[in-house]
């Protein structure tokens, strides 16, 4: 292994402000829980297969950290590292399978694949820190087990980076004495000053940095304040006026100086220029940013009318229809079936998802999510975060039952492995059912009305980075369609206000506080098997058309209309929403067909979010380089290779212009046609985005709201069955005219006379009805509130019954609400 | 009033297949239910003002019947018309108020506009059928009321068409005795006949129409075959693949004559032609497209795991938190209040919706829905519906409770007046609130973490137009943010399979059956009053920027970043989503600020329907004409006007190269600018398509799914107030470590060792929390199901209190599960 000479520069704003979670490069120091992972099953049901792709178990990531902490020990490896220039374990978790390698054990019986788990070693070497990847393997410990190089999944050639964070608390001391020397400054013109004896005073300032990576070689970094101490949830909000710019390209901080302060739009070269013009009496001051009950996250106090009563809320009386293996979680519902697994980068990743027996996806999950900020001070104009180096795994928290998830949820814990230790992540995955607001289907006819609920299972966790929180799911419903969707809510990260530029890069939404526009992109993974491994790819073009059709003529010579335009996508592209929709983007299977001889597909669908989910609005970011080149379209479709099982690594961050993965390497237009003299099998494999253009406004504070901040893609059959599959799997109820075979329960029939003595009309006769209830019936006397359920249910428990006292058509809802009164 | 006399042709085919509604123009002979409107009131709850937009009252149409009927009796009305040689008054309905006779009685107490009715008049003129809109009033009835022609609101300058339905009983009689004629090709060819004494005969054929109108005058017209009898629901699935072309240019019937016969891609211009090649053993057969189990929108067999247990559903056991005065039909909920009133033509609409006492909306309703088809056959490739004509209030019908809205909803109904009579249409409105299945607001701080519920109003009806049923709702939220959504469901108008295309237009789907790719496009009005009239529309543009920053240099001397761009909307003019989502559209006060001195908006977004809405596909559609250019763009902003108050009219259906009101002279690039010597008062109107590129697939079969037919716009205050309105009516729950202020109960910290001895850590120390609920408490010993809320709230109904047996952090479901389970 070699060791690139080339230095790396931080990006340290992000850690600033994440401090959670900047234990990532240096978790030196911490405690943790050593807890044992305990499965709970609340009945006998068995996943069919082992989940090869679950995380470590406490046992496995012990045996492993023993075994490399002996076998790498010419590396001088300490369980105890006071510093990155110690060299320890930094982590631990599951190296997944190949897919190749996990197919045959899936689908066709073959044995198990080998489990190796992967490790990240910070490593010095000739006094520089590196962080460096290994797999170790096959698992358990045997005498087989080795640790080499994990290099095949890189498409830099390279298994490490420099490790950049060369000692964040020093850091974080310097930014302090640095705001030390200019508190008269800040005491004048922010009110307050650093407690460097308390970081927590909750009236100290704080002062932390943004590193800026500096393409030439070098760093340069700036320092905001920030209130209201280092307990503030609500810092993000809080920045204040005073910038400090720092000289940090030396590798010792001892050389470190501060270059430049920036205040209201100006810059001064010096401390001392700054003071001088501070002194002087036509000094510009702007506003304070202080803290107050504007940054609450709840309201205690209001009472407006309703406020006193419980809103409606969900209930499942008799238990989850789904079932679930907890121990290998495995979850099976109404013809779904897959896997469950976490990454401390990542958060959750699904595996083998099948439908009604059919393959649909082999892996779906999260790669990378991204915030990147504009603006025009030192800090938003410079800030971006790539959040799985932060961990979307290692940040679910513990979700609150009762409103994350609703009460009756099941409730999944995952965990962690850093530096020795074991972190759990108590209920931080929910598995639940949900019925909709709305109907699946429905249909009024002439005599009846049928109408059909739309029940769906969520899997869901939150990720909380710092100030942001994102509420990641997977929405699976009856016909087979898959939903992955991201809320954002929590702390927008705010710029200070000044009045340099009007509503340039955001709102003003304080006294002295400004939105920052952002975009959010979340790259997700969707490894898709349509009724097998073998796909196409094609866009199904809605274009205009003026063409003579022979039934038109003479009386039309050529009509203005439209038809579909198929095109092959037989080369790796990203692609991107098309303008007005017109365009389906659908995977086929190469080789089955349904039983009208179309191709079994699934559409991707910009889905059931604010309109279509955006792509990154920069054009080559500066900030970016090639660390994020995923980020520039919509959809990506690729070859599918063992050796590129992601789109993106989280020490990207840190290596911007010379990422580990090169998301370009990936996109490399190589062709997708299945041609006999190509080595390209023909599973292909989608990447696509979620996020948002997010100009938050004065209605984001305190948090930003998760139902308009939502994005979304669903992965919809088409033509993948033979007629909608819901059809056998979902509840409802049919009501019709009694006697009547079909066709006027929904309205008035007239034509002619000849016809009308056939029709029921209103009025005309006593209304008579079956209520004819598909799927579940009830026990009678359940004790329920009545509104839980349909109330005829609760009388009525026949298949098919007339309704003879139930007046359906003119006065069913007043009967029903006499009844729930009375 | 003058009449042109250029001959107006009929689009029947809508008729044929939405024969429930084709009452509109020929409303004789049919009953009705002259019931009473009863008021319902739970309680006292009264709006602030009279609802002037409501429909008449029964004694208000029938006075007007009467008045109508003596004052033009020189047009020889008749009570008990025979068909459309007759003359008699069609429909009575309310013609609302202008805008500028309304606000002054909303806004500033000035009397109560003047009440009008709408009447519709079948008018027979030189022995030629017309259809008339006069307006009747001052109501009630008193000598200074009068008839007069209602001409103000029509840019045509006419308010009148020739009415193009001769006889539709004749034209249904005259295609199946068309179809008698060829019953022995149809028993060989489709394996049925027509049976012309018993349309309902479920054995029996039916022969329906769509006409042609014929730019150069006069009209051809198609009659397709389709199973299974007049009473069945799946007609529109169950096109048989044999056509005949009809040429009706004469006005007397018996002139038609049989002009062409298609049958599986090939044209025979005589009856003995088609005959003769039927005959020959090289006659090419279609496959049949026969009924079956495969169009019941119900499966009551299938027995799959969990189907036999009943799905989650909502409850509400306290009762609405929302007010409601039915009489009114006025809505408050928790700072929303608006007016409901509904029109045959176009349903539900939104009056005077305010939140928070601010004005937002003056008019949210509904203006056209279209349905555009094409294909290849002489059905499908001419066909589109605009069902206004066919009444989307008049087909309104009954909600089912539990199903289409919770049983615990409220509802309404509607009326209308056709012909002398009264339709009632009982429980077609529905107002409930729901919780979504996801939060409104979250964070995990350090030390606690908050969470809010997203509870929302919703209004919604189903208007059911033949094979189609829509549902519509406004969904009100929180914050502020107001939704209109459309959801499609029914049975798709599929189109004979032929193997004339491959997927050109559509997907096989049954033996004989293809889908017929179509465009939804919904219109609706907003009459945006954001804070007041005055409003000014901007574009935010997102735009990608390389620009040099001081606090960059030297390191940078030029960014890729991005900043916003706001471009004014100052003239009329129809907006498209921008592409990658880059441009937000605001709707801003022309006059009034929030605090931060950002002036007070409305963003109009895509919201969560399937991706951004779409508008029509086809370039200057043939059969549209000039009737429907909305459909051309996204979303429109125009000058309001009181003589515009409509896009359009439903009888723009018959006249769409010369239609009673012409979009194009409505949105004609007026200014948007409030110069002051403009006639323009600032006040502008918003008109905006939902809808959808429907390209069914075999899971459209047997009905189209709603989860994915979704199409939203969402209007979201955009700095609307100073902070987020919903912080003060949510309810929620504050889980907090007990004894700290803030920041680590979402996660561990770890920074340096002056920190470490601040921050708790999990594992550290006993887990004790603070539970604090902001919102509605709950009696202790309420009976209903444990699960239906927090086992806690039973526990503890103090505000605030230490939860010493609850270890949140860990077990908590653990714990609640169990509770549960006991």
């Amino acid at each position: 292994m070699e060791f690139r000479t080339k230095p790396l520069i931080l990006l340290l704003s992000a850690c600033s402000f994440a401090i959670l979670t900047c234990i990532y490069l240096f978790p030196f120091s911490q405690s943790s829980i050593d807890g044992h992972y305990q499965t709970q099953q609340k009945d006998s049901f068995e996943a069919p297969k082992s989940n090869i792709w679950s995380e470590l178990s406490v046992d496995e990531a012990s045996d492993v950290y023993d075994f490399v902490f002996d076998e790498l020990s010419h590396l001088n490896l300490t369980k105890h590292p006071k510093s990155n220039r110690d060299s320890f374990i930094n982590f631990l978790e599951t190296l997944r399978p190949n897919k190749t390698d996990a197919v045959p054990y899936l689908h066709d019986d073959a044995t198990i694949p080998e489990r190796w788990a992967k490790a990240a070693i910070a490593q010095v070497s000739d006094g520089d820190p590196y962080m460096v990847y290994y797999m170790v393997g096959p698992l358990p410990v045997s005498s087989e087990t080795q640790v080499l190089p994990l290099e095949y999944i890189f498409n830099s050639g390279r298994n490490y980076i420099e490790n950049p964070v060369q000692d964040f608390s020093s850091i974080m001391r310097f930014g302090l004495s640095l705001a030390e020397n200019v508190s008269d400054i800040t005491q004048d013109l922010l009110g307050a000053v650093v407690n460097t004896k308390d970081p927590f005073d909750p009236e100290g300032l704080l002062c932390w940095p943004r590193g800026s990576r500096i393409e030439r070689g070098g760093m340069s970094m700036w320092f905001q304040f920030f209130r209201q101490g280092a307990g503030s949830g609500a810092r993000t909000i809080l920045p204040q006026g005073v910038y400090i710019k720092v000289d940090a390209n030396s590798n010792d901080m001892d050389d470190w100086s501060p270059a430049q302060f920036y205040y209201n739009g100006v810059i001064y070269d010096s401390e001392a220029e700054f003071r001088d013009a501070w002194n002087k009496p036509d000094f510009r001051r702007a506003a304070i940013n202080e803290d107050g009950s504007w940054t609450d996250t709840e309201d205690f106090d209001s009472k407006p009318a309703g406020r006193e009563l419980p809103p409606p809320v969900s209930v499942q009386p008799y238990g989850p229809r789904y079932k679930l293996d907890k121990k290998q979680q495995f979850v099976s519902w109404f013809g779904f079936e897959f896997y469950i697994t976490t990454a401390q980068a990542t958060g959750l990743t699904l595996f083998d998802i099948r439908f009604k027996g059919k393959r649909v996806m082999y892996e779906l999950g999260l790669q990378e999510a991204m915030a990147h900020y504009a603006g025009d001070d030192p800090m938003q104009g410079g800030l971006e975060f790539m959040d799985s180096f932060f961990g979307m795994g290692k940040n679910m928290f513990e979700l609150v039952p009762g409103y994350d998830c609703p009460a009756y949820a099941d409730f999944l814990d995952s965990r962690s492995y850093q530096a020795m230790h074991t972190y759990e992540q108590p209920n931080s995955i929910c598995i639940f059912e949900y019925t909709a607001d709305h109907l699946l289907s429905r249909h009024s006819a002439q005599f009846s009305i049928t109408a059909s609920r739309n029940t769906f299972l969520v899997v869901r966790s939150v990720s909380t980075v710092g100030n942001y929180d994102y509420t990641i799911e997977y929405i699976f419903y009856l016909d087979g369609t898959i939903e992955v969707k991201v809320r954002a809510s929590g702390f927008i990260f705010g710029s200070f206000f000044a009045r340099t530029n009007e509503d340039e890069y955001g709102h003003r939404i304080q006294e002295a506080l400004s939105s920052s526009m952002h975009d959010h992109v979340l790259n997700f993974k969707a490894d898709l098997d349509v009724a097998g491994p073998k796909n196409d790819m094609v866009r199904l073009a809605w274009e205009p058309l003026t063409k003579s059709y022979p039934w038109d003529r003479p009386e039309v010579e050529e009509r203005n209309t439209m038809h579909i335009v198929e095109y092959a996508v037989d080369e790796e592209i990203g692609l991107d929403y098309p303008k007005n929709g017109g365009e389906f983007y659908v995977v086929l299977s190469s080789e089955e067909k349904n039983a009208w001889g179309e191709r079994k597909g699934y559409r991707i669908a910009a889905g059931t979010g604010m309109g279509s989910p955006p792509h990154l609005t920069i054009v080559n970011s500066t900030t970016l380089g090639d660390s994020a080149r995923w980020a520039e379209h919509d959809i990506w479709i690729l070859q599918r290779k063992d050796k590129e099982p992601r789109s993106a690594d989280p020490l990207n961050y840190f290596t911007p212009h010379d990422p580990l993965i090169d998301f370009t390497k990936i996109a490399n237009h190589e062709s997708l046609k299945q041609d006999d003299d190509s080595e390209y099998d023909g599973d292909l494999v989608v990447y696509f985005n979620l996020g948002a253009h997010h100009l938050p406004h004065s209605g984001d504070i305190p948090n930003t709201l998760m139902h308009t901040s939502a994005s979304s893609v669903m992965f919809v059959p088409h033509n993948f069955a033979d007629h909608d599959a819901s059809r056998e799997s979902v509840q409802g109820v049919r009501v019709q005219l009694k006697g009547k075979n079909s066709g006027g329960f929904a309205g008035e029939w007239s034509t002619n006379s000849d016809l009308r003595s056939r029709v029921a009309r209103r009025g005309d006769e006593k209304k008579e009805h079956k209520v004819r209830y598909f799927g579940a019936t009830y026990e009678e006397g359940v004790k329920l509130p009545l509104e839980a359920f349909e109330p005829d249910l609760r009388k009525f428990v026949s298949e098919e019954i007339a309704v003879t006292d139930l007046t359906f058509n003119g006065s069913a809802a007043g009967v029903w609400e006499k009844k729930i009164e009375g």
